[in-house]
């Protein structure tokens, strides 16, 4: 039996996942934490049961790949057997040629590479997971995945920006992101539900990154994202939409250069910013400040304003589907944002939508309301497998 | 009878109507172009008939002061009994305060200047006009109007972005513009279609700046724009709605100061800079260009997605109002948006629409669409009188 090693680099966080077989199952999986500083090693069985948790030594804690020499020692340890045959990695930058999941061979990862001025605060560390996978396991095939390759194929005026068009042809696009997500719900909904596949779905992706897609027969055409993972809905510490002026006035008249407006944008904002309370939304649905209900107020009234945007570009609407962490779990987060949405067709029922079933619409709603767990592992370590 | 004199100032350029009696109605306007170069006069009647185009002295095109000299010594010479008892300026920027026209004192232009940062290339030539006419009318009431009064009651999450609270405390907020001729349509619509105006309205405000505004029972909840007159729509050569990250990008990749990045966004964007051909509408649809045609196309398809975005503001919709330069005179960019609306409930009726009829829905489409034409001056005429 083959095995594909699935990971996900994040700055300080090693995401990762064992799964087996040619229709992959997972095994185990896990993370290790705060990569640089006091590493810890988080392992779980395939129904998410702890099996481990352990300080890494100093010597295994420094980078991505001392955490990838501890991961793979927990593996094997436990499953001295298994050949990893594939490694499948998260990316989130595919630019715009990367389409589809590929091989990583020099070229490709040299072509990523040139890519990190579009995702400073992610490619890098993605990237830094792969030179690691490269050195642990260097007969196996590696292959990137991109959260930008299911947007690829969206139409002219949800690809550009309304800039000179050398910046286009440069790169500077509508990519999206989340693509992973979304290509998980959008297989998902063709299994179990193919009427509404064939149709217009706007799937929102609410975890602490958030965003939203509008799938039109299982294809997206448009996202609330752009060319960063700024852009759209407010995230945990991201803003999400800015008028593009108040970064200037940030520059001309609070003097601050690209790393303070990057951090300020990437870390200080969002909901965080907004409630000066936390970016948990379990933390802010309990608490009482008034600043920590605005900030849902206003995460769930842009979730609309979006949805309404992205309806435009549908040209209509048939189905929504909430995932992600929140989607899939905040059910006030999911009835404030039906509250308003008659118009467009949409009758939450409470008590579905408080049980967290499958779908949370009222039997006579026009527009079908879904609730679906999402799974990106799943689909990185099905193109791991499915390209040998 | 007295006069209101109405003053538009831009950085090169001094629009100007004359306005007689308490129910103010235009006796000539015009206005001077290129203030600072080659500067010439232009002077019209009331039907818009050409009376005066004329070159001006090197001695008077230097300046607003110099430009107001000359356009009095046309008034006066035609008017020589026309006592000018009130001087309505149009300004772009009230900031967080000045929700209604306002008599110029000392502390109001001290006020107003403190608002340049927000507004750095409107607000400062708005005030030069101010000024010389403070110098040209010692004696008159000086009332400003403020293109952002009329949004100043939006709900919350209408106004703030998700930045941390200290951000919005100091002024950085969704404010709209425009609001003067969404005041003046929302009045016109009062008068002519009271149930239109008690229900859930999209006005789009297309010109060479173009914003759209949702009017809920005739006051204004939503616009397109933020804080900027950037955001939203593109327009003739502004970006309209950009990703921050793409500003962060120019800034740490083509290391683009705030000055380069404000000319690209500004004045090298829009429909100009999609299509490398023309700012101006006209010419883009008259023209064979694919480029035309794609800036077109974004232009109008923003519109839809802007559209629907308001409709879920609104929580639904009743009637869209085409106003502006654009939106009075483009049968095809009016057609081309309302081909993809069919989802909304707008059905467009072609006939009506190529002669730019009031009406130009069907009668059975569950949405009116209207094409109103928007005055600006009058409403600054009015202002001007009623604070007498």
């Amino acid at each position: 039996m083959t095995f594909a090693l699935v990971l996900n680099a994040g700055s300080s966080s090693l995401k990762f996942g064992l799964f087996e077989g040619r229709h992959p199952g997972l095994i185990v999986g896990g993370q290790v934490e705060k990569i640089g500083g006091a590493a810890v090693l988080h392992l779980r069985d395939a129904e998410g049961s702890s099996l481990v948790d352990t300080a890494l030594p100093p010597h295994a804690a420094g980078d991505h790949a001392g955490a990838l020499t501890a991961v793979l020692h927990e593996i094997t340890g436990r499953f001295p057997d298994a050949r990893i045959s594939a490694v499948g990695h998260r990316v989130v930058h595919g630019g715009m040629d990367y389409a589809a999941p590929t091989v990583i061979t020099p070229k490709v990862l040299h072509d990523l590479e040139q890519l990190e001025p579009f995702a400073p605060l992610h490619q890098p560390h993605n990237l830094a997971g792969i030179r690691a996978a490269l050195a642990a396991f260097p007969d196996a095939r590696q292959v990137a995945c991109f959260d930008t390759a299911f947007h690829r194929n969206h139409p002219f005026v949800n690809d550009t920006f309304a800039l000179p068009r050398s910046y286009y042809d440069k790169g500077v696009r509508r990519y999206g992101f989340h693509g992973l997500s979304y290509d998980y719900i959008s297989g998902a909904l063709a299994e179990t539900a193919p009427t509404l596949h064939a149709g217009r779905v706007v799937v929102a992706h609410l975890g602490n990154g958030a965003s939203m897609c509008g799938l039109l027969g299982g294809r997206s055409i448009a996202s609330s994202m752009g060319f960063s993972a700024l852009d759209g809905l407010p995230m945990g510490t991201r803003s999400g939409q800015l008028d593009p002026g108040v970064v200037l006035y940030l520059m001309d008249t609070e003097r601050m250069d690209a790393a303070a407006i990057s951090d300020l944008l990437y870390r200080k904002s969002g909901l965080l910013g907004m409630s000066g309370v936390s970016s948990d939304m379990r933390t802010l649905l309990a608490s009482d400040a008034p600043s920590a209900r605005e900030a849902v107020e206003y995460f769930c009234f842009r979730i609309r304003r979006e949805l309404g945007g992205l309806a435009a570009a549908l040209e209509g609407l048939d189905a929504v589907v909430f995932t992600g962490g929140i989607g899939e779990n905040a059910a006030p987060v999911r009835a404030q944002v039906c509250r308003g949405l008659h118009w467009l067709g949409i009758e939450l029922d409470e008590d579905r939508n408080l049980r967290n079933d499958r779908v949370i619409s009222t039997d006579l709603s026009r527009v079908r309301v879904l609730v679906m767990p999402t799974n990106e592992e799943i689909v990185i370590a099905r193109a791991a497998m499915a390209l040998g």
